[in-house]
């Protein structure tokens, strides 16, 4: 597997084309993704209750497996809006449909930005059409950047790798879990291979990709309405099958997780990359519960913030995690530095520990002695610019 | 039932006192509580795997329903310290014993501050000869503050009502939910009354009364390894039956309520205190979690910092807290103003909806319309005062 550039149009079979609805300020607004000779189509939702209206028409659309195209907006994610935010999504696939000569039931949709206000039709059939026009090869790089948000940097890879003996290309994008009030934390990724694919084997391959890369960054343990990441596979060289199945699903945990890292990397605020790994569970579930718990714990976050050594945080909230072990075993690193052994501090140098995390990466590194299990949780600290930026008054 | 004054000593056969160990600067950092007849005591603690030295000692002699004293230090919490650390505690409940010429095993022990320090004994020990020869009928107020950690006030409480036709007086003191690194938000509550008590029927109104008034409160979700309620019965007037259970009940309810409020009131850097009302769940687990959820997102309470409407977040929050209900039925209130009604945004006036956040009392109030079981939950907001307290390099 070695990196290509191009982003998600590193795939063959796939244009990308970015258009302008006006919705946020400056630049383009509008994503379209379109593969000419169709695709084989997977998604992973968001588990939010409250389900915008693309993600529901998204969700339907997608389980049947085929696509056309994908069309996203960012400022408005058609949100709370009651069915006439379903007749938005809708009317938003049909105007692709129409311009792409393709059935509205294959075109993808997705939107993410304020929550509560109808989406702006004729802004966004204006971008809806520029984006259909500037459709073309390279237009990765175009589309990643129109699905920002408050994002500081678009977020893209590809790479190329052997599937049953030909060269497969596996692209993305995403935006991130940066957000400024009224907006939430949406991740939006799309990602596409050149692989012909069995819808069935995609989703597997998805869901498995999803839960070792996006199901384990947390900023701030808010999921969002809109969440979506769908994968397109264009036929357009090898074949995914059962046997190869490793070499793919390789790939494609490879760019999830490069997309994922950079949405924590570009959170709002934040200062660190920090890497919580729990070990020693009994289970998986319980490494992952407990993991999360420290990455999502406000005292923990800001403390990592100031660079403080401040381990009793971190076991007070594996401690309240609702996981069993027996405190007196726990073993827990900062970065290189041993600072509880046997549940009590070793007698480390507290200006070493400080040193482990003044830096952009830090590592927390929990052993419970309970098992073989173990889960990884990226996330980041928790800062007062953080908190500036989500408090300011701008509904 | 009328408030009086006095704090915990308004109750009759209760002496107090304060002693200084030289933890905390400036001010006493010991409290002593005293029952010169004994009391019949029960107790509500941390749900943390990891429990402080003191909890696991006073866990045990409160089983047994029977108590002397209380003693209790601020500036370390006597937690992930190891056997060294149960030794101190146990030290602690018999230098109180001897003193006092009482069964060790019934001194309850409680500790606050510094995780993973061993305890000065010395010091300590000083303290609490200090705090001894302090006692007084009158000496709840000075013992209440000196269990304060970062804390800008004392919390202390005290009612009198009727109790099978005679007088019985019941108070309490608290320490709060503010912390300053390496601290924890450990919650300390003492209560006493002078009604007699059974410590069975004592410990299942303490319990009612704690999930009415302390488990409905939080500031950041973390749960300490110290977090400690005691309750002491002096038996010096009325005796608590079955029969009048009821009046008891509401004058603990009241008095316990208080002093949570009082804690959410006095949280580090808030500026706002906020009431989480979910109603029409299904079932009150329900609109608990819910309500917890709300209360918690980190998302909320950076937009209620900055006065910002952003219903958009508590629905969201609401949504993924794993409670099922129709999103197309909620209604949510800020304050007096009905901003979303059947899961939509009403015409509401943004301005109207920002006063109603911009006061130092604020109202959310979630309709789920899918039962009648309800929750409240207090907390407050997350401000950037918060975290550079929460984020001072001070281990």
């Amino acid at each position: 597997m070695r990196e290509v550039s191009g982003g998600i149009t590193a795939v063959k079979g796939l244009l990308a084309g970015a258009g302008r609805a006006g919705l946020k300020r400056p630049g383009n607004d509008v994503a379209l993704l379109y593969a000419p000779e169709g695709a084989a189509v997977a998604g992973v939702f968001t588990t939010n209750r409250f389900q915008a209206a693309p993600v529901r028409w998204t969700r339907r659309q997608a389980a049947r497996g085929r696509a056309f195209a994908v069309v996203a907006n960012s400022g408005n994610a058609n949100a709370a809006t009651g069915p006439a935010g379903e007749r938005d999504a809708a009317r938003m696939a049909e105007l692709v449909a129409e311009l792409l000569s393709v059935p509205a039931r294959e075109v993808m949709v997705a939107s993410t930005g304020v929550i509560g206000r109808p989406l702006p039709m004729k802004k966004i059939e204006a971008g809806i059409r520029q984006a259909a026009a500037s459709l073309r090869a390279n237009g990765g790089p175009a589309a990643a950047r129109a699905i920002m948000t408050t994002d500081t940097r678009p977020k893209e890879c590809a790479v190329a790798f052997s599937l049953g003996g030909r060269t497969v290309h596996l692209g993305g994008m995403a935006k991130g879990a940066a957000m400024i009030a009224p907006n939430l934390a949406t991740t939006l990724a799309f990602l596409a291979t050149d692989a012909a694919a069995d819808p069935a084997l995609l989703r597997a391959c998805l869901r498995t990709a999803a839960d070792r890369s996006f199901h384990c960054i947390t900023v701030e343990g808010d999921t969002s309405t809109n969440d979506t990441i769908l994968l397109l596979a264009t036929g357009q060289t090898g074949r995914l099958t059962a046997a190869n199945r490793r070499a793919f699903q390789t790939a494609l945990d490879e760019v999830m997780t490069r997309l994922a890292r950079a949405i924590v990397l570009d959170a709002e605020g934040a200062t660190k990359f920090v890497t919580v790994v729990v070990r020693g569970a009994a289970r998986e579930a319980d490494a992952r519960r407990v993991a999360m718990t420290i990455a999502n714990s406000v005292l923990v976050k800001t403390a990592l913030a100031g660079a403080d050594p401040n381990w009793g945080r971190v076991l007070a909230a594996a401690g309240r995690s609702g996981v069993r072990f027996d405190p007196d075993r726990v073993e827990l690193r900062l970065g290189d530095v041993v600072v509880v052994r046997r549940g009590r501090p070793t007698a480390y140098d507290p200006k070493q520990a400080h040193r482990a995390l003044a830096g952009p990466e830090v590592m927390i590194d929990l052993h419970l002695r309970a098992g073989r299990a173990a889960s990884t949780v990226w996330t980041c600290d928790l800062t007062a610019e953080y908190v500036r930026l989500n408090a300011e008054y701008t509904s």
